[in-house]
Formats: C-alpha cells, sequence, structure tokens
C-alpha cells in the first residue's frame, strides 16, 4: 500500500483544503530563518517556496518572514492567494513541487505569525459582563447602562502578545482585599484565563475616517484564538477609575494559526437578537451578511475540559466592534488585533473564566489534577476551538496553550 | 560684520548647545527622505551627514530615517553620541563641516521621530485627580483609595499618535447626559487638551523582568511634550468599568523634539511629599537622584496663554510609573511612550486641561478669540516648557500644537 500523502489529510480533518490557516515557522536546520507557512493537516507548506517552485506572482507576498505583506495586500489578494495555495495543495499535478515543502508540525517551531500593532480587547458576551458584574459589583445593576449600547473595549498591551506555547510567569503586584488595612505586594493570588477570539486587521485605515460595519471584510484578514491572562488580585483593587492594567498586561497569549475569514463564510450566523435600539452606525438588522460566527470553543485545563463556550452566542459583533473603534476616526494598522472578549454562554458549563467557572473562587472546581479555584503553579491551560466549514466539513481554529511558571 | 554662525545661537536661547533635542526632518528637495536631525538654535543639523563628514563612528546610529536605532543603542550609546554631537557644534575647527549641514528650521518639515510601540497614560497629579473626581463623582470622594498607592494607568492607542502640527479631526461618537433617555450620535461637544509629559523608552526589557525604580536612567531615552486630545462627552458615557477608549483614542500629539534626560540633570527636583506609605517597589524616598523634573509648561489657545502647569507638582513620578507598569513582568520596547497624565497645579491658572479651567463648561473662559467652554473648530492649541538647564540656562522643549478642524 503507497504511503498516504501529507496532502491527503483523513476524511474530516479540521485542517484539510478547506481550511488553510497561516503560521510563521523555523526548522531545527534554520532556527533563525522564519518562513510563512500554510497548514494542512498534520503538516506545513514552506509557502515561499511553493510560490518560487510553481513560478507564483505572489512569492513577494509568501516569501516573507511574516504574515504582514500578505497581511496588508488587501482583500483582493488574500483571495487571490487562497485560491492559488489551494490549487497547490489539491491539484496532483503539483505534488511533486509541493510535497517536499512540507514539514511535520512536530518538526518545527512556531512563531508570532504578524506584527501586534494596536490591541484591543473588548466586552461583548452578556454572559461575561452579567457574570462579572454580580462579581465585582453585586450591590450595583450587572450590567453598566451603556453595555447595550456601544462594544464597551479598552486597548491592551501589544508588546505582551506571545504565541501559543510561551510559558506565563506569574506577575506580582498589589493587591487590597475589602477588609484589608492597606494594599499588599506579591505574587497574584486570582491568576486567571479568559477565553477569547482575536480578529486580526490587515489592511490599514486612514486617521478620521470611521470603517462601517459593511466594511468589515474589507479591512479584517483572519482569526486568531486567545487567551487573555488576568490577575484578577490585581485587576480589582487597580481598575477604577480608568480600567484595567497591570492585571492584564503581562501576557496575551494567540494562537500561532490564523485562519483566514474566507475558511469560515459557512460559519457565520446571526446574533442574538438586540433588546436595545441601537445607533445607525452600529445597526446591523440589515446586513446582507451575519455578524456572527459559530465558533464552538473548548477550554482544558491540564488536559481536563472545563468549559465549552459558544462564541455564537455573543452579543456585539466583531464588526460592530471595527465600526465602534473606528468611528471617531481612529486609524487601523496592518497588524491591529482586536479580541471578543471573554466568551461565555448561559450554562455554568460554557464559562470562559475561572472567575465566573469558581464564581470568584467560592465555589472550587474538582479536576483529577486537584481542586481549582484561579490557577497553580504549573498548569497548563489550552483553548481549541472548531467551526461548521463548506459540505459538512470542521474548519479548525488553532489551539491556543501556556504553561503558568512560578513568579 | 560677518554674518552671525547659525551656530552660534543668542545668548539665553533655550536651543543651545546645553539642549541638542532629537527629531526627523525631510526638506522641500527630497521630500520622501527622512533625516535624524538635531536642533541648534533655529536650525537643524543633518546628523548623518555630519557623522559621514566627520569620519564619526556613529553614521550607523545617526544616519537613519527614525530615532529607534540610537534609542535602541542603550544608555553608553545616548551618552557618547551626545559628547560628540556636542563637539560637532561648539568645536570651531569642526565649522566648515558642520555649517553646510544646518538646516533652517522653518525650510525644512518635521516628523513623528520615533516608531510608537505602547502608549500608556498615567494619571499622576492629585491636583488633576482631585479635580476630576469632584466633577465626574461629585457625591464620592475625589481620589479613590488606590490613588496614593499606585500611580493609575491605562493603555492607549500607540496607532493615533501624531506629530506636532498635524491637523486633529473633532471626533463624533456616542454621548449620554444623565437626564437624557437615550445615547445620542455626533461630533463630540466637549472636546479637550489634556496638557502632559511623555517619556520615550530606549531600551527594551524582557517579559517577566520588573525594571527597578533605580533604573529609570538604564532605559529612558528622553521626553517629549504631548498633547491628550479628550472628548469629554463620548468619554463620560463610555468609561465605565473599563476606562477611556473613544474618547481618546482619536489623536495624541507629541512633540517633534526628543530631549535626551541627560539635557535635564539641572532639573531634578523631589517631588511633593508622600502622604501614605509607598510598597517598597515603589518607594524612592532613600534614592540618590529626586525624581521629578522642574518643568515650565505653558499652554496657549489661538496664541493666549491659558495656563501654566508646573510638572514638579507631580505626585508620581515617571521613575514611580517605569517600575509600576513593569512590576508584573511587563516588557519594554524601544518605542515605549509613556506620559504622566494631565499636568495640573493648585492654582486656577495652572490647571493642564479646559474640563478643569473651566469647570465642566461652567465657567467659560473670556478669549481674545471668544468665550471657550470646550474648543471651537478652527482652536490651535499649543504647548511649551521649559526647565533650568546648567549655569543659568533654559532646556527648551519642543513644541506641541494642533488646529481642531471641524468633524
Amino acid at each position: 500500500m503507497p504511503e498516504q500523502s501529507p496532502l491527503e489529510p483523513a476524511e474530516g480533518d479540521p485542517f484539510g483544503p478547506h481550511n488553510l490557516p497561516y503560521g510563521v515557522f523555523s526548522t531545527p536546520a534554520e532556527p533563525d530563518r522564519r518562513r510563512l507557512g500554510v497548514r494542512i493537516g498534520d503538516h506545513v507548506l514552506d509557502a515561499g517556496a511553493a510560490a518560487h517552485a510553481l513560478g507564483s506572482p505572489y512569492s513577494a507576498l509568501l516569501d516573507r518572514p511574516s504574515l504582514d505583506p500578505l497581511m496588508g495586500a488587501g482583500r483582493t489578494a488574500w483571495r487571490d492567494v487562497r485560491r492559488a495555495l489551494t490549487a497547490w495543495v489539491t491539484v496532483p499535478a503539483h505534488r511533486p513541487a509541493i510535497e517536499p515543502l512540507l514539514y511535520p508540525l512536530d518538526t518545527v517551531t512556531l512563531h508570532l505569525p504578524y506584527e501586534v500593532a494596536d490591541y484591543v480587547d473588548f466586552y461583548a458576551s452578556e454572559h461575561h459582563a452579567t457574570n462579572v458584574g454580580r462579581i465585582f459589583r453585586p450591590d450595583g445593576a450587572a450590567l453598566t447602562p451603556n453595555w447595550k449600547h456601544l462594544p464597551i473595549g479598552y486597548h491592551g498591551r501589544a508588546g505582551t502578545v506571545v504565541v501559543s506555547g510561551t510559558e506565563v510567569r506569574r506577575p506580582s503586584g498589589q493587591r487590597r482585599a475589602p477588609t484589608d488595612a492597606a494594599p499588599a505586594f506579591g505574587p497574584s493570588v486570582k491568576l486567571d484565563i479568559e477565553a477569547e477570539v482575536g480578529f486580526v486587521v490587515g489592511t490599514p485605515s486612514r486617521q478620521g475616517d470611521p470603517v462601517p460595519l459593511t466594511s468589515f471584510r474589507d479591512h479584517v484578514f483572519g482569526l486568531s484564538l486567545l487567551n487573555d491572562w488576568s490577575a484578577r488580585d490585581i485587576q480589582a483593587w487597580e481598575y477604577v477609575p480608568l480600567g484595567p492594567f497591570l492585571g492584564k498586561s503581562f501576557a496575551t497569549s494567540v494562537s500561532a494559526w490564523v485562519t483566514p475569514l474566507e475558511a469560515l463564510d459557512a460559519a457565520r450566523v446571526a446574533p442574538p437578537a438586540r433588546t436595545e435600539p441601537l445607533l445607525p452606525y452600529l445597526d446591523d438588522a440589515d446586513d446582507e451578511e451575519p455578524g456572527g460566527f459559530d465558533l464552538r470553543i473548548s477550554v482544558a485545563l491540564n488536559g481536563e475540559v472545563i468549559s465549552e463556550p459558544p462564541f455564537s452566542t455573543m452579543y456585539w459583533t466583531a464588526a460592530q466592534q471595527l465600526a465602534h473603534m473606528t468611528v471617531n476616526g481612529a486609524s487601523l494598522r496592518t497588524g491591529d488585533l482586536f479580541a471578543s472578549g471573554t466568551v461565555s454562554g448561559a450554562d455554568r458549563a460554557q464559562r470562559g473564566s475561572l472567575l465566573e467557572l469558581t464564581w470568584n473562587g467560592t465555589e472550587p472546581l474538582e479536576l483529577g489534577s486537584g481542586k481549582r479555584a484561579f490557577l497553580a503553579d504549573g498548569d497548563v491551560v489550552t483553548l481549541t476551538a472548531w467551526a461548521p466549514g463548506p459540505d459538512g466539513t470542521r474548519v479548525g481554529l488553532g489551539e491556543v496553550t501556556g504553561r503558568i511558571a512560578a513568579a
């Protein structure tokens, strides 16, 4: 029986030719040479080498150490390059040229695929915002008065976004419980995760020019799974009145693979019904394309699934977030990353943070690896996700994983 | 009488050879060629060309279109390059080589001198925080309980930092007064300024490694004057619970000149006495070098001085801000910019924002250009500043100016 070609992943493989996410990799033979790659099954194709081998006009975009040039090339280039890549991995005549340019995933090192320009984190799940409001502000309304009128967001630290697999050191900082006389300093005792989906901007925009809802596809290149590590004790003491800062800025992990928007065409769904009228720049009721994405996220702690947040329940869509973020004239740059905020569904088993899953530590999880209110040193958190693809396939999103190192 | 050399600015010129701030410029003859320049009096020296002309080993740092390579070269290089530049503009034997490389300032275009990596805005003036607290939260304590324990800060949008002289379009957005039934959309009606001082990071740090108070000079390259334009109506509606976002992200203006830290050695002063004990990582009581800077800022609206905020009154120092920003292990990158927050003194005539100067519009300013609660279209705001230099000189900081364009 002839050996199976890496170009023929098994039936049902979520990284088949209908997916083709982008990443940046290096090989043990040339560890300092970063190359743009495309994932097919359990292999990565050296996209620049493939372009040269096949005499493709896209070698200038693909023979690069970063995804940035392709991201900045615009929507038409994104479509054309994806068509070319699809042909390269599916047309049998290309096999002799392509197969030698494939590397098994477990032999390569994956890097942050793009340079993060500005990083914005939203707060778009009604279930999450309601849970957090109940926990942090038990005497007030769970949702602030603005929540249903605009997608609340804030800027995070772009310089500490790291690729999946990077170890995360437990942060130290100030905390002060309401009963403490003075703040104390030390390693965070409430280290948490936030299961999120990140959207990566390709096409920039000019300062002063808002990007309307309908231009979402012209600017957004693709999706990264994202874990916005959070130190709840640091955050609770610092965040009034100017928002989260050190409780979030120590690390944000993203998947090594960027899923092109086009791969998720079959996963578009309508967002939940809006319960407050929206101002015109946010009103997507008549949009031809539904703004939500049916992504099924899974959160594993030390290998045990602790939550399955459904992205389809997000109140605010990525297109609304983009329109809001730019309505004041703020410009976009290639590499801008904006994240959904924690994805939490209505059920307890769908909550995307330990804060919610353990109700601020009062209801610890009983796991094979022990009891957990928040993260312990050595814990490994892994997010995975998939979405419906064309013709009954599944589109896999790259995983994002990280291990907690002691302070 | 022989013509005065541009290398001999008038006695008392705040841009004499004791200052030598850095900028990036282009000439009308070569508008697309950006060059690193050093200001002397009313001229700019092409620093790269000077390095070549004099056979300097620093041409690799100076013959560049950006200040980034020099900023990233570290403290020893900063000192050595500054010594070399001082010799080039003061030693008479260099004049024949140097004078042809000087351009009158009014003939060149100045550009953003460095690429902003992450932008953080602090809130370090006790007078400002107290005023804002009284205006926005009249029923609560003016200062939040954390204010005297940590320098409150948040991340801003790096991609919309613009160089002095860039026109600022009035932003549109949502606002909702407490008496409004629903939010409204439109151009901001409370467009404001914030007079601030920005500190620019040169030397990066590793993720996981805090930068202590005493390492301030190893990491911070210099200072930029900064105007953090603010739409108060947008900000007031959006900022709970995650902090300012669109009310600030449309534009932040910085001076075209970066003043090297060394030029301000004579301006170091002790900060105000601390009224709460500080945790060790923020406690600067025993530091050899005082953490404050005696900078005298002037705010002009359409040419009329409306405020003179004294930077020496800032409660939190830049060294404390740097130590706080990294104590959780957040890394620094070359080009990180952190700003002081609005500089306001104790007196009304020392307030650094219109919000405070007009008490949220209730006490408008009567100016030659008309009555102002907040900024009108066409208004020009210019910040300037100086500090005591060596031997009775004054060190000028570059101005930051901007004109408001209609929405």
